[in-house]
């Protein structure tokens, strides 16, 4: 397969004391970077190495005596009490009820009748500012007067005392006697000048320091600690750590309208990913990263300045920065580096434009939770690796790394010789890859609220976490991720404003529970999108929902895109309809399943219309169903956890969905543990095995010739083309 | 137990075939009624037996020739087509799609540019009448210009050129060559004058006859076949087989606005029972009332002026008589029967006021698809009759009787001697409760946007018909229908009007789904309301909710009295938030539970408050759990279908709701399968067993003295307090 390149596009963390087995590592892993960790720091040989050496720089903490000294400047969050019920005239609400107490201080330093908000919830209205006070040796709002048996909630501003990631970081280490960092607001006047003087002093005083990794910018996702310090709120993609009455002022001028603090609370779910965003929000986000980025420049170009690097950290302090976003290429950064938790994450970093190289984080981390006596780190770098190589081969980042105590991980030769190996493996796939774009069987959109802001986030609480209510949709992302289709990531607007962009595409999914973000809820009472993807399918377009796509109530449907996907959810409105339609058929979609699919949480109450197919009902609840809609096809799916089946559902409900059967034997794998991806200009094609077991399959080529194929577990094949 | 009665309270159907078994079983059952049933005729030779005769009088059918003479005047029934989806700028739409020919015809005879609508669901906007027509030809409305890709249905009325029972009956029994009997519409003027005068030709060719048995009035319930004569569509309590412009310009007139079709066809939901019931249908139905009751009476008064009695059957052309309602008593009418499905269709029955007595229809029919060689009758009586006994031992029907064809029956004597023993085992028992209130350990009141005008009937769609969607909540009906306790049925309306009404109750139910008809869906978003509730409960109230209760999104809460029920539903909003309360308590209410408890269908996603004790959660979603609110308390179950271990739940979470634990041991077994019902005024009480196995428990009186008990298999036993 040509020359093997034995060095470079791997970065190793070091220490102090590790000094020997760093320079080891950089022969045997061919590592070309050298990164300091929260904690560690940067030993004195190490500095004229014959590598790159990563900083990690922290814009908005590690520097209390400067944030004591401007408490005016500390960053600041929004925050909704709980709901108090009165049974009185009076009620009074404790602010830090429930909130850890050194992390959050109540602000009531600014005009607190303009910048708090109580709000009566058992109407909707709000409280006068005349008919509540505040009390700061109680640290109570109290009501007065108070409709009895009423809902009340305060939203007020709280100055960041304690960073939450320091706290995290503290708090899960059992780190004594740490001094509280305090966030520091780099968007207000004084912090700005003095952070970005900061910065010239710390590249002035780390010459040999190549890459700046800032980590991060300037606002923390949303990230709160209960009495307990326990986590108590946490939104990777959240906002309303982002604000203060100073940032807020500038977005009144700019958007022209008075700000409320309700835009941000949003009646206490503060806009998590599953709400309808609102146009408040949506400006305010668009205004955080105009304001953001032209920032983050400032601070990359001094960087630039002293001949370094700027990297980012995708995490943390990222708030604003959107690297999906038209904003993003302007700040110039050279690079971006992300923790890789799945495939999905794995995109969410490769697929950022607009840098010069993209950098993932691999797990495990070098930690004592996982090198440990009895701990098997291989075992989670091998289930790492080859999860995220599904989408590398998609869409390769263009450098891999590692973080944590080196000297954990040198106790383990295994796990040496197995990183070792990856960082062979991913060189040569990336020698085979670069500058192509892989061989796509077709082109998917994935329609929701958020479109290309939170492409490849869809359904993502906190990086990669499991929920219940998450798994069976964010399967859809991670399949996805490593499968061999153009995807793009598109909303509601993007139609209304052109929809002839649909003619690009091949099939349209709808992902979720009905009236959340990810299905769109009352965008489908929008005549113009409800038309554009009725005609898209009819002309023999396709469209996959899973869930309850297009789920909202209006006009005698739930399911709003019934008449394509061929299914309504029973609400009890339907019950008097009598229902004859419950037989199951066989389908192109299923052939290749062993057993049941496995549709995760599926779905309760779902029934099909009376000319669509059944592919699965369980006891009368359709969980997959297809149905056809003039030259088009609709597929209708409970729910898709990720495994190698429901890729292989997946891939060929694409297919079927597009009118594209005939084609299912192009670039393609019998064996649905094994995977076949082609870069034609490179004249190259390779074959994976996902799994762990040895594989037999029959591999199809581009002309749809075949050969039988006997794999090592997690092998990986590169042949000409 | 005091002297036997030996006959009376018993109907049986009658033949000419039957003559000297009709005999035989007036003596050996004690029946004291004698009736005839559709398709049999009533036998010369019994016109002078000592028994009291019944006639079933058809008012609506039966009378072609009448109805074809006065095509004008036949019953009319609004119809929406299913949603069709515009390709091109024109759209035609067959009105008779999918419906059974010779039962529906299209009325175009009246205006149809004032009472048809043709419907943009796209958009929900009306189409003008200037952009659509109707071809008699092809039978088809043709919209020009329409929009292309959005949807469109029509709302038309259609004449019922078959009446729908005579159909179903027709079709189920595979009676050949019938002619299908015509619906006339007794409410227009000619039909009126006609049909009274029919029934006085009745009455006087009819001496014999004692009892006007209507079956029934004036307006069929929802019923609608499909084109191969399978059942469409039903609603036990629809209104749009009772419309007619005659009609419905009666009601502008009354009401002061403008009818529009969308009234009766609600988005093609036709107000099916789970919908929020709008103004104008609750208009509507306010005016049938009154006008159905007004012509109603005029009919009893008729027969009562022959010295007649009338009896209303509770089903087929019931509609607009709404026996819970205050119009009804104005009718005048003597008694109403109807068919017993289980405990809740008996109370539906025997709670009616207003009347001199109600009898219960009970099954089996004597039907051939029971009646068959190798066919158990005994067994479906013996379900049946205690099934029902539970609610009888409440509130006593005071009647019971069986329909079909007698000759049937005769051929199983082991039916005949178990139906002996029930017709005694029921004089007994009338006798041993007549005239009292059994003790009643609480008040319950079950809120919902129906009220008294369904008692007993919340969830039902078509008369105790199972439904995977409504069995986990009818169970709750059914358990209360057969406990210790004063049921109220309540609405929305009746607290705002007067909210000290909730000083009489110990404990509001509120069972559904979320924004349903049941559960009251934005009715939580008034401020009365749940302020009232809020003030009832924390004063020392108790609210059970089941299912989603006061499930409605508003305000940063779907379970609206979320701080009373302590659960909250995940609808993805609350996912940044952590949620630690997992853990399960032991409790009261489930004290008797033998294992797991049946939630039925159960809840996904509900998960508790901080402060809530949980009983049940599987895999972290919550089933059931108790909370308190001020000195008040609430409970939330998932779903409870029907049983006996169900029924004791209920009845422990009832009185754990009320702060009445102590009180479990008075009119108690300890065995669930066993019930204590007190007549105190009567100086009697019971111990009935509701199984068909001997059970064995502890009985406690009302002073809390217990004694051992061994019963037989159903066995009842009555005994002086």
């Amino acid at each position: 397969m040509g020359k093997e390149c034995t060095t470079g596009r791997v970065t190793i963390p070091t220490d102090v004391d590790v000094v020997p087995e760093t320079l080891e590592l950089v022969k045997r892993w061919g590592a070309d970077a050298i990164r300091d960790c929260d904690g560690t720091d940067y030993p004195e040989e190490l500095k004229k190495v014959d590598a790159k050496v990563y900083a990690t720089y922290y814009t908005t903490r590690k520097d209390n005596v400067w944030a004591k000294a401007n408490p005016d400047e500390i960053q600041q969050m929004y925050i909704m009490t709980s709901f108090h019920t009165a049974t009185k005239g009076e009620l009074s609400i404790h602010l830090m009820e429930h909130l850890y107490p050194d992390m959050l201080k109540v602000n009531s330093r600014d005009d607190i009748t303009r910048w708090w908000e109580v709000i009566d919830r058992t109407t909707g209205k709000v409280v006068p500012v005349t008919e509540w006070s505040y009390s700061e040796e109680t640290g109570d709002v109290t009501i007065k007067p108070a409709k009895a048996f009423h809902d009340y909630t305060v939203s007020f501003l709280a100055y960041i005392m304690w960073d939450p990631v320091h706290m995290y970081n503290a708090v899960t280490n059992d780190w004594q006697g740490v001094e509280k960092q305090i966030t520091f607001d780099v968007r207000q006047p004084k912090t700005k000048e003095y952070s970005k003087k900061r910065l010239r002093k710390f590249l002035e005083s780390h010459p040999y320091v190549d890459v700046v990794r800032f980590t991060t910018f300037f606002h923390q996702f949303t990230l709160i600690f209960d009495e307990l310090a326990r986590e108590k709120y946490v939104d990777w993609y959240g906002y309303s750590a982002s604000v203060s009455p100073y940032i807020l002022e500038q977005f009144e001028q700019q958007v022209g309208y008075k700000f409320r603090p309700e835009f941000i609370i949003d009646q206490g779910y503060m806009n998590n990913m599953y709400r309808i965003p609102s146009k408040e929000l949506m400006d305010f986000t668009a205004f955080q990263r105009r304001e953001v980025t032209k920032l983050a420049k400032e601070f990359v170009d001094i960087v630039h300045e002293y001949g370094k690097e700027a990297m980012m950290f995708l995490g943390d302090h990222w708030i604003g920065m959107e690297p999906f976003m038209d904003e993003f290429k302007s700040v110039g950064l050279d690079a971006v580096v992300g923790s890789v938790g799945n495939g999905a994450t794995l995109r969410l970093i490769s697929d950022i434009p607009g840098v010069k190289y993209t950098e993932g984080r691999f797990l495990p981390y070098f930690f004592p939770d996982t090198f440990h006596e009895g701990g098997d780190p291989v075992k989670e770098a091998k289930v790492n690796w080859v999860t995220a190589r599904r989408a590398i081969l998609r869409k390769p980042i263009d450098r891999i790394g590692y973080g944590g105590y080196l000297k954990l991980a040198v106790q383990f030769p295994e796990f040496i010789d197995y990183v070792e190996s990856v960082c062979k493996e991913f060189r040569t796939l990336y020698e085979n890859i670069k500058g192509t774009t892989p061989y796509c069987v077709k082109t998917v959109a994935v329609l929701n609220c958020w479109g290309k802001m939170r492409a490849w986030g869809n359904h993502m609480v906190h990086h990669a976490i499991y929920h219940k209510q998450n798994y069976s949709y964010a399967g859809i992302m991670e399949a996805l991720s490593g499968a061999p289709f153009d995807v793009r990531f598109i909303t509601f607007d993007d139609i209304r404003k052109n929809p002839d962009m649909l003619k690009d595409i091949d099939v349209i999914l709808n992902v979720g529970d009905g009236d959340t973000a990810y299905t769109g809820g009352d965008n489908w009472t929008d005549e113009t999108i409800v038309s554009a993807i009725n005609e898209f399918v009819y002309n023999g377009g396709g469209f996959i929902g899973i869930g309850e796509p297009t789920g909202h109530q209006w006009e005698g449907k739930y399911i709003q895109l019934r008449s394509v996907l061929g299914v309504e959810r029973e609400n009890g409105f339907d019950l008097n309809k009598d229902k004859y339609n419950w037989e199951e058929h066989t389908h192109f979609i299923t052939e290749d399943c062993k057993g049941d699919v496995d549709f995760g949480e599926g779905k309760k109450n779902m029934y099909a219309l009376p000319d669509t197919t059944i592919i699965r009902q369980i006891d009368k609840e359709v969980q997959m169903a297809v149905n056809s809609f003039g030259e088009g096809r609709g597929v209708y799916i409970s729910g898709l956890p990720y495994s190698f089946e429901n890729s292989r559902v997946l891939y060929r409900a694409i297919l079927w969905a597009a009118h594209d059967e005939e084609n299912l034997h192009r670039w393609f794998s019998s064996n649905y543990n094994v995977e076949v991806h082609a870069y034609v200009k490179n004249g190259k094609y390779c074959i994976v095995n996902n799994t762990y077991e040895p594989q037999d399959t029959v591999v199809y080529k581009g002309d749809g010739t075949s050969f039988n194929l006997h794999m090592e577990a997690n092998e990986i094949i590169w042949k000409e083309i």
